[in-house]
């Protein structure tokens, strides 16, 4: 037997129209009723891998210990592998399709011990249909983990350096421009950037934003509130990247940014020069490096 | 006293914008410390009972063993019975407005052993107005049933047979044609028809749909990633129906599919002939079958 | 040592789009694997106090002893401060800003006992930035309560005298008429005034309903569906106060009310008499008195 876990954190693309969140959460009660289910966000956009990734790697370093189960599958039912994950001397488990979405989790949590795939069938549910592994594979997976089977028992196992891995873009520095992207709109409207502190440190408080769509004049601020109405600032937010803001309004509809965009911060006053990387290639990319800070005390 | 119950799962029409959900279980928590809520879905459409009704059903076998609370209520307030249903042996109560909201999830389950019209007063809240039984009638009633208390203590009792049934329109073949419904539309713009895959076994692969706004060459597929860009597929969905269904994209989008239209499935280039049933009548209507899987082993 | 306390009672403007809300639970897990969280409602128009602070007001009678996290937070990272607030000998207490939130639901329970400001650095989580107050400092507080952590431990004692309000509109009496103003128009599309039905015990049944879009009859009901279609209605809602209403359909948009949106009541005939009350100044404003009804038996 393998070491029990009381909670099971849960993302996926499910949305909350539909029952089947729901459904997920039903099959764990039922079969580990100890186990505390911890909603994370079920509004990945469908389909959307590189945003679940995202998601879950700014969590990763805030859920309780246990089991991580995360749905962002649009290869479902196809040859792709389903997974478990143990990470962190085996405090963690996490649990989902093998494409990529787990993976930036993964290395935040300083890479994977041991890896399955989820092929026994004796820990799934027997299913009418092959569209909801969440249900009939991953949920029944993340359970019995939850009752202290050893991840060994899954299924057969996996060499973790032969999971795909999740890529996202590195930001880049031209001359004085820093070019980066936009990782996540949230809520509130406010452009989390893959652009660390330290990268604009030798530009003043005031940088030019470049994007597609215009150019703007921003400012360094350390809370929305001390911007000024109608002023897009650039904010450390809670994750330690900057993010485009704007002081109760939605700096995504103001600018029309979105994730994925492209946008290049240059020293004020020097629109024209050489930080201007339109139509360049981007170059390599690699996992993105998330500020890490200590966990809960 | 009766069995306790450890878990409710709750379904609802509430929406999550309104903290009507956050009440309900509020109530239950004060009067049920140890029963865990379990929520299946919110987002039924306002006043949608037949939604309601189907969603309860594709659940009902998955939830754990314990109450079901399930509130789609536009007669709130009149005469209209507030009941709670035994299944299984005492192993499941549902507890809801006698509306025909409860019925297929009662018939999935086996059948009513006991019913009881939620009339003692003693265990409602005690209510400004008349517009929250969710609160106010169904939540007290879902968490003293957890508590043990008896259903016979509820209120009086009521035949079984004399509930508001669900009713459900039943596919019906027509020559080689088989005229089937749309029940549902999933956040993926997956269609569940009310059809089960044996019932176009005598169709090839290749099988023309038709509906009010248009035909469309289709062909049976194991998973939606199998599917080709633009094509559309018969897929068996989840829950053992056929689905209308495209890869990463809405099939209810792309043909303009919504839950109760009609759709008839004939063999591909029969597009004119014998399964033509568009403006006849559609004949009995019965509960559908939805098929039934065993529980999480 | 406090008094320990099982269940956090959680309210945001964070909606469920994003991972904040899950972050916060997770964070609570952490700190205080024991403690139940329950969602009140995330969906708060982002920044909107006066709507978060009824709604937390609506819901405050209900929920369950123990801690109550409200984060609706414009503020964030400025000096405003953040509050812990202790009602009703210590069974309940309130975290959040102080900015007005917190007021109405205080008043609601009674008012307060003892209040801190959240100021005590040990008992936040270190932060990478200052926009998640949510995360770093109320959910930690919230779950150290929970653990049995007194009030006082969290940081400098605060007079309770000195937090900020909840001002909230009265209605008032100008002749036979009543001006109100629409607190809340929940999923249904109801309307709920800040009007007591007490208050329009002058008028018959037949009451004419006037604001800024138009004027309409309306009668009172008991329920919704005792209304005809197309028919408006004065029901008294499950909170007690009276709210204008459709059978089946949102009066919301039938009529193009609004939350903050004025409205007049006079009796049916009296359509353009002494209630006029268009363009004067609304006059003094106070907490709005919900009426309260005993918790849960």
């Amino acid at each position: 037997m393998g070491r029990r876990h009381e909670t099971v954190s849960f993302l996926s693309d499910y949305g909350t129209t539909d029952e089947f969140v729901g459904v997920v959460k039903s099959v764990i009660r039922s079969i580990a009723p100890h186990a505390a289910v911890i909603d994370l966000t079920h509004e990945i956009a469908p389909h959307d891998v590189r945003a679940g990734g995202l998601a879950l790697a700014r969590c990763i370093q805030y859920v309780a210990p246990g089991v991580v189960l995360a749905v962002v599958d649009p290869g479902v039912g196809t040859d792709r592998r389903a997974i478990a994950v143990e990470v962190a001397g085996g405090e963690g488990v996490l649990v989902g399709p093998d494409n990529g979405l787990l993976a930036p989790a993964v290395a935040m949590a300083g890479g994977a011990d041991r890896a399955v795939a989820l092929t026994d069938p004796e820990y799934h549910l027997p299913a009418p249909g092959a569209t909801f592994a969440g249900r009939d594979v991953f949920a029944p997976a993340a359970a019995h983990l939850c009752n202290g089977v050893d991840l060994a028992e899954l299924g057969e196992a996996v060499d973790p350096a032969g999971l795909l891995p999740g890529v996202l873009p590195l930001s880049r520095r031209e001359g004085d421009a820093v070019v980066g992207e936009v990782l996540w709109v949230d809520r509130f409207g406010n452009c989390q950037l893959n652009v660390d502190p330290d990268e604009v440190d030798h530009l003043d408080e005031g940088v030019t934003l470049r994007w597609a769509g215009g150019r703007r004049l921003t400012r360094r601020a350390g809370a929305y509130a001390e911007l000024k109405p109608g002023e897009v600032g650039l904010v450390v937010d809670s994750y330690g990247l900057l993010s485009v803001a704007t002081d109760r309004g939605s700096a995504a509809l103001e600018l029309g940014l979105g994730p994925g965009d492209e946008v290049t911060l240059v020293p004020a006053g020097d629109g024209d020069g050489n930080g201007d990387a339109a139509g360049e290639p981007t170059g390599t990319v690699s996992p993105v490096q998330l500020r890490r800070s200590p966990g809960p005390s």
